[in-house]
């Protein structure tokens, strides 16, 4: 079969490989029918993820059908059309009875960093009772991508640790994909203002079709004066960091109001200031996370009854041939209004 | 009256003032009985709180007797004896009515930083209907005083921002006068284990007799690695830190575990590093905060029914002539053994 | 002045009253511009409040300008245009600190029950900084009378107290004035299905535009049945009870699911069939409760920002003169497709 | 094998029965070590839990030695010592997903119910990775038996959904073993005042024993009356049912204050008349529920560490061939001033 693999620092290729088997009872073997790129892969891409070794099968979002099935796998059988989780979750260990699936002592994030991913024709999925989901009936199918990682990260990692509440004032840190994802689930908790931020101006037009209410855009450098002026000089109750650099998470720092959060969602490659000596007495709270899919049943309801469509954050189109193309595009997706890339194996 | 005033940096002194007076219908001026010092009063000593002028009158904690009521405090007549709460709430702003009472936008902590404080023969407590608290008949009048600031402090900070729970493994970095304020009120949730760590090994000792299940003395920089192997290599469910410098909050990024929490309740004077490049993926949450003395009647409660006696951590007794001499005892805590020092007016 | 006074058992009159004046400090005196009729106005009427005297002024909501000023009032000064609330709270007995306003000691619902209320000229208001609001610049005024009482009611004992989430499907059982009320206010929180039920398919149609997604009529004795048809015999995450009579509570026990839970908004006249025996299992919760408007400040955000429009729930406008016809219309509101009154007094 | 089975209403007997075998890969067959009977088991007993046929191996408890493990199971193997759970829990089907063990779909209390139980000399436990926990190193055995069914279910459905918290009173009525788990595990949130009602005297005092402040004997029907002295007229703040008739629940209802909470834990076989005439407008909140057994993980922790005794409430010693004469002693459980009786295999 095709797949995409890492192959060194900024190196990737399509490849023939050996098509996934059956290794424990727990695994089900999926056909692909359309996947994603992630940030996290173009980190992979830079040499950022050490733990990601050459000719590794790249990719841990997508959709497909179930080719083949394990002995002990209750939920699924062969020709089911499936939704893949980034996270793989034993459900048995310690974390996963506290529901704190990402750091599954048995999974985790683990397709496409420790074990082959979904970039790919086939997929093998350890622990497929509970890394799986069926599609419902008549479910838009690109919709469905979104639900494997950037949809729960923006709503756990952002909306939920960030304590989204109605008639909140909240502030999203970047326009990207996730930010996007953030914008569109904060929605569900009806916060009276959502402030967008970006470096650029076609992500801020997308972000106000999207929800938001009022955008920043951050080049000049003054968004802490603008947000204080959007707000009274109260600053904002929720902080959502979704890039993933110093200075917006700075910026977070600054524009919180006492008694805040600030959420951070953005993968980080340093260390960065924590300005304990204003924020000691501010009554801050501080959250990170990787995304357990916890809440995909809930998001699977409210996309299949119409309340969001995430089918909005897709941009690109291309064929798995393309999935180079992709990459490119992916690359530099501000240059490209690039949110998300769609690639279908069909 | 005598009153101990802010001199300058380093100098402090006790001189003659006047009597305050009521100048709000909901003041109440009392007449102290017993005081005692707070490291952030050492803290204005060194300088480090420019908002602190010459002349101030020092001090937020103690209890009295009611000299004098406003004509529309609705609580107190003159008679009572009072327990004073370190911080000062209106009641009725946006910030009150969400409990947020440490960032009341007409008090907070301003006794003893912008007002005149307790360390005097009378003060004036401002909206004292929210501010004060009857002292309960048959009271231990020492161990009304630690629930000025000290009790509250490392419950509501340490504890219920650190969400401390039943079979958690907590950690307790500084065992000062805040930290065995945490130790104590942390065991009201019962955690299964309660690891203190300081470099004094007297105080180490004292904690063991309040209820620390482990100590480690971290002089020798090896904290980390100690605590580790005490958990199984695990970490710690929560972090609690109760210093108020750099490499003490860098010891709970270490120290706590997936899913975990850092309570900070030290004053920190510099900004530190928060190593998101490690922490965004481990779903940790940081909390930060001033008291709101919000828990005061529940602590009066389990005070009154004997299931914590914060008199404990009375180590030194003063009469308010020699109030100097408690400052030179506090400010060398460690080397005097000493936790609270009691400052008697009478 | 004139006034709407309980006169005995199904009388009610308008009479000549003394305008009210200052008693305490705290009160203010409010000249009323607009009020509206409650659901517990008709109970007083019918004689179902023995609390309720003859002579007293009824009513409990509605917005004014404020006449006259107690001495130690913050928040307000003459001439401020202001909202009412249905809830008087001292802000400082033990109740209030806890935020349970509803049971505030020297206070709670008294106005038009133990004290003249605001169906009336001009009203006295107790505790004013901690029972009145600023009308935001710009407000619709109507849509200010409605969160006076019912738009709070129905969020925080129907949807807060129901822990209404996202994707969950809620039923609400009653589409009168508090029903709707809980409807408008349930999508704050994004439920998938809200399945709302009634006798009445005028108002059934009137659920629909307010954003009920399936509308259930009960008056063939199916309810049940057709609740459980449509979810697919799961039965409902919440049940909410907004009627007041036993077999409306008994429906609420049958429809919702393992886990689930009940809030109950409706007043009860009777007590009501539990039936343990079979909920003992069930892991339910069930909520009772009068509104403590601790939500108003964010009620006035959502409703300032647009989220919301309560004034959709007025149906007729009357004259004060008026009051007496404004009440036969609401004692009928099914028959006269009444929801609430606006009864202006200019 | 020897099996304690259900003949017909009013009749069990030990019989002859095949051993259990593996029948799905996820099952484990366990060798009994040490069994105990429940509650529920007298219902069985009565004929008041239809679902049980003739022949049914009862129980539901009990601790063991692995003896054969499925193909699929992860957590286990033979030798291993293992803590039985009461309820069944697949881990994968919504129910499980939200931790809602208890209504597992292909568990939840199964077992000495519509499966063969634990009254054996062996039992075949489903769902094995998720319902069996390994016994720690120097664990009391018997200690760990009351971690089945009666101690998660007292501090779950008791401690856990009546919230108890610092500085509460509550009050527990029924005194026998769920009672005086309920006491038990309550202490782990510090209430201030624990109130335990009963009928026998003996089992007062051994609640004073086992924490009870206060205690009181209901006998005479001035329950209500006692407790309100008790709580100077207040009530209490959490009222937990733990009979299971409606008497109590009834005095669950009289007794709890504004606000207040009320957890029914105990087993009914009646609906129960519910005062919503005066509990609509007090706050109330009423939870019923089967336990998860979630809090086992931390139930563990706490007695390995020794803060919990739960063989406190081991009263009776049998060996599995007098287990008629422990159902005996069991059924007139205060006359015997019997709590738990001990069953052991050895």
């Amino acid at each position: 079969m095709k797949a995409l693999i890492f192959d060194e620092k900024n190196s990737i290729k399509v490849v023939d490989k050996d098509k996934p088997s059956i290794q424990k009872p727990t695994d089900v073997i999926v056909k692909m029918t359309k996947t994603t790129i992630c940030g996290s892969d173009l980190h992979i891409l830079s040499g950022d993820v050490p733990a990601v070794t050459a000719g590794r099968t790249l990719g841990h979002e997508g959709i497909g059908i179930v080719e083949e099935v394990g002995s002990s796998v209750n939920n699924f059988k062969v020709g089911d059309r499936v939704l893949i989780s980034c996270v793989t979750a034993c459900g048995i260990c310690e974390n996963c009875k506290k529901g704190l699936y990402a750091h599954c002592k048995d999974g985790g994030w683990i397709l496409g960093h420790l074990i082959d991913g979904t970039q790919a024709e086939y997929v093998r999925i350890p622990h497929a009772d509970n890394s799986l989901y069926p599609i419902p009936e008549g479910a838009d199918e690109e919709a469905m991508v979104m639900l494997s990682d950037i949809l729960p990260t923006g709503f756990e990692i952002g909306v939920l640790f960030g304590k989204v509440k109605p008639g909140d004032t909240i502030a999203i840190i970047g326009s990207g994909p996730v930010g996007m994802a953030v914008l569109l689930t904060a929605q569900f908790y009806s916060p009276a203002e959502i402030i967008m931020v970006d470096l650029d101006d076609n992500r801020l037009e997308v972000a106000k079709k999207f929800g938001a209410t009022k955008v920043v855009n951050s080049s000049d450098g003054k968004a802490y004066e603008k947000i204080m002026e959007l707000t009274h000089q109260k600053g904002v109750d929720v902080a959502i960091e979704a890039v993933g650099v110093p200075s917006t998470f700075l910026l977070c720092q600054e524009i919180v109001c006492a008694g805040g959060r600030i959420a951070n969602v953005g993968v980080h490659g340093k260390s960065v200031d924590l300005h304990l000596d204003r924020l000691w007495i501010r009554n801050i709270t501080i959250t990170t996370g990787l995304v357990g899919t916890n809440s995909t049943p809930m998001l699977l309801k409210t996309v299949t009854s119409g309340k969001i469509k995430p089918q909005q954050l897709i941009t690109h189109h291309f064929t798995f041939n393309e999935i180079e193309k992709a990459y490119d595009v992916f690359k530099n997706a501000a240059m490209n209004k690039a949110l998300k890339v769609m690639i279908s194996n069909e």
